[in-house]
């Protein structure tokens, strides 16, 4: 197969764990015989450095052309703390979203045997986890109208939702449960905000056209219980944006650390693949940043090409990495592995 | 000394549990030799049932008299699935919240070495847990205005916040900050949220009249990752109304029960104290909710009165119930004790 690929490595440790996930598309390149082409463009902090906007146009423009974007991380300390900062790297990766149409961003959660040992939680609680979050990504109170009167006294965020954007996402989640375990979980507020109970009264009637999927509902606050109670009771969890952030960062911490886990955001022609760690810019340079997670989204952008058998060749690898002990220091204290040797391991075992 | 106490039983186990708080209050009266007046008013689905309104006229009124509002639970299933349902049980509790000015949520997590154990958290996580939430409660989307089009096909919240509303409560978290371990966290969403950027902006500015506290800022989706894996970290939480329902529930798994979290809510003029937990049906009239919440929650209705050596004697009684095993099913397995027999062990040590 030939894909062209934009690579956007971005800020803190965003290059260095990009160019491990680079290696192992390269290794399943040679071994199953595909050509890929990798063309690299700034965004975030060093794009508003370089150029003064946090997504240059040309950036933009590589990603549209691109068969599929492999991003690093965004974002840089100096810019939150300063409420009147004009430009920040979020918006480049916000803008990107909106731009590329990316409705819905996939986080699979999973807690790997090998690492029970560092999950907060005890083994008896995450054995069994595997579930995956959809989150809607290009609508709710990220993008609603923002206000701030001109004495900067008063200022406010419009969450607004659509039957549109409900069901396009709700359609995604649907098809996944059905591939699944069959269960999907609806999260919101629907006993407070208007938007959720149109999630709500939308999904329920979508729902009907997916006989063989349990559909059920969760208030928010009682879903922030329920995953760190009882992980393994979910299978797909559907919900709003601002709902889906907050979640899913909570769910990252079940198995064991948050440098394994991966997402895609997907939508009608675009899709982008990135680790859900941030920048982690106290590690930047230091060859200590954990790359599986970034490895693991080029396994989903394989799989979202329908090449399964790479992605799964990328998967074995990592297994076999962390079964050996291969890792950086996040997960084995005294581990002398950094950044690169693991990414070499892996693309080594592809 | 005299109080008028408003006691709102609401729904499901709520009576139940605020009967074992009137218990321990009334031993109390009579060990301190306090004066209570007791008046019981409904709320809640019950009051929509008996009189088609959550918050009956009545009801509030009482409220508004006393002296300060003992609450049970709210909430009944019936209504969480009808998107078109126009009463609300909820909507009776957001009033009163809203009627009785009450601004500030006050939540301690504290992680009791007796239920170590039931945590879905490693002991060696939990260990030394000590924080409290400081949530706004009558503002944000909560109260923004909900529109719903004539098609009923696009839905919206609005996230509105004044410097007012925001300074009130956070003079109030930073004196508890002041009186603690010194230490303040703002949680918000300051990288998308213009409400955010304006929380960060008129906390760090009273911020500065109080040199003894430090004060840091954490984005909520990352929050939610810290209450899990370092939650000794937190002194005072300070947030916004949806992200602190959503931490503060979040919280209350840490302890491994939620049926030992209580809550104040206060005003400049009035003051309600609540459980945590919510109505809990499907335990309604067989004895076996916990009342520990709730009679914690009579705890913070004392000390709010400067009543402390009172309301350390509930504590004490607490413990004891705790360190004895004279607790509810929740708590041991094969406990015999019921919601009752708890109450009255409790009250019978003060
Ligand atoms: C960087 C930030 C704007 C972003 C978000 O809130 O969506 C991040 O937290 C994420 O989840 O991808
Ligand atoms: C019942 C509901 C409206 C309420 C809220 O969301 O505030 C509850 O969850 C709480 O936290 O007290």
């Amino acid at each position: 197969m030939n894909l062209n690929i934009a690579l956007l490595p971005g800020d803190g440790v965003g290059p260095e764990v990009l160019a491990q996930a680079v290696k192992c598309l390269q290794a399943v390149e040679e071994t199953f015989n595909h050509h890929f082409v990798y063309k690299e463009a700034p965004v975030g902090a060093i794009a508003i450095q370089k150029k003064g906007n946090p997504l240059p146009d040309n950036t933009l423009k590589l990603c549209k052309e691109a068969d599929a974007v492999l991003f690093g991380a965004i974002g840089d300390p100096k810019y939150d703390n300063d409420p009147n900062a004009k430009v920040r790297p979020e918006q480049g990766l916000l803008k990107l979203r909106k731009e590329l149409g990316l409705f819905a961003n996939i986080r699979p959660v999973l807690a790997h045997p090998a690492l029970f040992d560092r999950s907060p939680l005890k083994k008896e609680i995450i054995s069994g986890t595997d579930f995956v979050i959809y989150r809607e990504l290009t609508g709710g109170i990220y993008f609603g109208e923002k206000k701030l009167n001109e004495e900067g006294t008063v200022a406010s965020d419009l969450c607004e939702y659509s039957e549109e954007e409900i069901s396009r996402i709700a359609h995604l989640a649907f098809k996944a449960a059905k591939s699944r375990k069959k269960k999907l979980t609806l999260v919101d507020k629907a006993n407070v905000l208007e938007s959720s109970r149109l999630w709500r009264k939308v999904v329920a009637k979508i729902g009907e056209s997916y006989p063989e999927v349990t559909l059920d509902f969760l208030f928010v606050d009682n879903a922030a219980m329920q995953i760190i109670l009882n992980p393994s009771q979910f299978d797909v969890i559907l919900t709003e944006n601002m709902f889906g952030d907050i979640i899913s960062d909570e769910g990252s911490v079940i198995g064991g650390s948050i440098g394994l886990l991966a997402s895609a955001s997907v939508g009608e022609e675009n899709a982008l693949f990135e680790p859900i760690h941030g920048s982690f810019p106290q590690g930047a340079g230091k060859d200590i940043a954990n790359p599986i997670a970034s490895i693991l989204s080029a396994a989903m952008l394989l799989e979202h090409f329908n090449l399964s058998e790479e992605a799964v060749a990328i998967k074995k690898a990592v297994d076999k990495a962390l079964k050996k002990g291969i890792v950086t220091p996040d997960l084995k204290a005294k581990s002398q592995y950094g950044t690169n040797q693991v990414g070499d391991f892996i693309a080594h075992n592809i």
